[in-house]
């Protein structure tokens, strides 16, 4: 996403310190304590505006849900809508996902959710793609055991990598879909741009995954 | 595919004896010896009119290949294009899939080919798919532990069907593409519908699968 540089936005975001999460390395292996409960947490990486995350955390108050990103200003966007809501279980993170490890201990996550990522369309690329296998394996060291890695794209290129990837992980998965939005999913939460693309009547890709012991 | 019923077809098909075999069970766990040595086996499921098999047993002289269907007027249409390349390495098999295990011993084939299987549309049809997980149970006996599965289709919906059922039988996985065409495959064999569907720039689905031991 293409996103105007704005001054003052790191300053704005320091602001919403209920959901702004200023050092997160802090608070590896101690996340529940951060929610003051021990309810299962999910992630999403890459949350842009934090329509999807947002809305989960609205659904689901028995979760805890942590969404990350690694632009200030959609991290705004995502704490000014967040902060209309009022979700005591939802925090946002500002962190590079090479950095994980040093965010969240082994098996602190239950979930993680990868939508819409970036396609990065080039070949040369692909190992920035968040379900390139390098950072599979770095998925696979914080999410629990029974813990899924849920991933939708309106991408083609991108969808077929990342089964590749998947599969090259020798990673279990079920869900499969070529067109999520074929038949009506009431748990399904659309993305601002999930709404947009399929709208449109473009396919929506979308699979679950989790790894093998 | 619609068959216009032929008579005299099937006396016709007898013709054929050098690639129809009319008794297939009598060579159950004996194909080697029918074929005179000790190369790998292939069969299509399937074959229609016998285009990919024709040409994947001239391309690959050190394998046997064998194509099985339901359809006589079909097999009919595969035996006569079969007669004028003189293909040693090529049988004909005309057998319902549910009695697989009684034309073939365990661990006898080395590959299986499905290719454009007909997508029973009617959910309520949907045990009759060649992808459904009671025929892939059947393929797993006979299949060696090593032995891949491809499948390739233009049916969007029986592809999603298969790979969901793939992965429920916990198969292995790889290759997997959403556009076959994309790119030039010199090793891919078209089959006759293949070459219709994807002039017509719609995409073919294609994945490989083996059964973990």
């Amino acid at each position: 996403m293409r996103v105007r540089k704005k001054p003052g936005a790191f300053e704005a975001l320091l602001e919403f310190d209920n959901y702004y999460i200023e050092d997160p390395s802090s608070h590896r292996g101690k996340w529940s304590a951060c929610f003051g409960n021990d309810n299962p947490i999910y992630a999403e990486f890459g949350g842009g505006k934090g329509g999807f995350i947002i809305e989960m955390a609205r659904r689901h108050p028995d979760v805890n849900f942590i969404m990350i990103d690694v632009i200030t200003e959609i991290m705004l966007k995502a704490a000014e809508k967040a902060d209309k809501t009022k979700l005591p279980n939802l925090k946002l993170v500002k962190v590079d996902l090479a950095f994980l490890d040093q965010i969240f201990a082994p098996d602190e996550l239950s979930r993680i959710y990868l939508n819409f990522s970036d396609p990065w369309p080039k070949k040369k690329h692909y190992k920035r793609r968040l379900t390139y296998r390098g950072f599979l394996d770095k998925y696979k060291e914080v999410l629990k055991a029974d813990g899924w890695l849920h991933f939708k794209t309106d991408n083609k290129i991108l969808f077929e990598f990342s089964i590749n990837e998947f599969m090259a992980c020798d990673m279990i998965m079920q869900n499969f879909t070529l067109d999520l939005h074929a038949e009506e999913q009431p748990w399904n939460v659309m993305t601002e741009y999930e709404k947009k693309f399929s709208e449109k009547g473009m396919p929506i890709y979308r699979i679950e995954g989790k790894f093998r012991l």
